[in-house]
């Protein structure tokens, strides 16, 4: 797993590139409990486990099994929106970047299949970030998309509406492609949308 | 709540009339207990509760939580592609097929928003009903978009991807203008997700 990001409004963000390292690898052990057995039946002695941390060092980095899960929510969603980001500052246009964006998406979901169980479990035990998940992703595509429209490359009118239909041709490209079977290939499958998002299906 | 349709598979298919009354009232309970409760809090108490049923008359219909939840996803996963079904009968070309069944799917969205969280929830409680409720839909709309294709409507390749990617757009603008916010028309946001599926977002 990539140890790059850090999750956003931690409580007690650790002072020393060691403690940042062990909360990280917290972190990364809880994606995998949360991801296997669910928030109810994850536990913190399996997070510590999988970590390789002493269970007491947990609670000088969260207060609760409730608090990395927040935690882990944010640092997920936090994720993908860079590596979104990363992938889309390597194109000059806005079509060429919502195809980066949705090649990088699918990459990440199929390296992290447990990221769609943490973010949809996350509508039950922490609906605040679930919320925030979405409407931050859905508010980064329509800034793109009316940068895009300023250039004159995507129709002036682009709204609201647009963004959410685009994040949700993504995440279910990602369930279907990369969770339910993963043996397409991200390129092929990000092309084919991101052509459709482009022209539409109507016969010409 | 519609009366109109029942589970499918149903283990004790009620054979009275009576019965039958009894059972919708069981699962229309139960939409309404798993949705404000979700399915680890909901208890088969607040379920005959809610009915107006005794107790021990709900294991004439059902044997556990689990089997009603699991009637509860697919009677859900039915009503909703009735709809549509529905809805899609009454236009005579492809995409104002598809822009009908938009449409339908907000408007049940709107009126049971426990949807939502009833089938997202099966992701975790019942994993088999849920990966059937979506594979089912997309393998209806891809039915319809092959007709389409038939018929010079829509263009000849379109393919599984292009169904999982309209599903994703309804999915998603359901969650956004009928669950976070149900402010906006049904018809008007149907009308912009259908041109966006017509047409693309590229200038022309």
């Amino acid at each position: 797993m990539a140890t790059d990001a850090i999750p956003q409004q931690a409580d007690r963000e650790p002072r020393t590139a060691r403690g940042r390292k062990t909360q990280r690898a917290l972190l990364d052990a809880a994606a995998v409990e949360f991801g296997e057995k669910g928030f109810h039946e994850g536990s913190i002695s399996g997070i510590t486990r999988r970590a390789g941390v002493a269970l007491g060092s947990f609670y000088t980095y969260f207060e609760s099994k409730d608090e990395i899960f927040r935690a882990l929510v944010r640092d997920m969603s936090a994720r993908v929106g860079q590596r979104a980001g990363e992938a889309i500052a390597r194109t000059t246009d806005t079509l060429s970047g919502e195809r980066a964006a949705l090649k990088a998406f699918l990459e990440f979901a199929r390296e992290h299949k447990e990221v769609y169980r943490i973010i949809d479990e996350a509508e039950f035990a922490d609906p605040e970030s679930y919320r925030q998940h979405y409407q931050g992703t859905a508010r980064r595509i329509l800034d793109r998309l009316k940068v895009g429209a300023e250039r004159g490359e995507i129709r002036e009118d682009v709204s609201e509406a647009h963004a959410w239909a685009i994040m949700g041709i993504n995440v279910f490209l990602g369930l279907r492609y990369c969770v339910l079977d993963d043996s397409s290939d991200p390129e092929t499958v990000a092309t084919l949308a991101n052509e459709m998002i482009a022209e539409g299906i109507r016969r010409r």
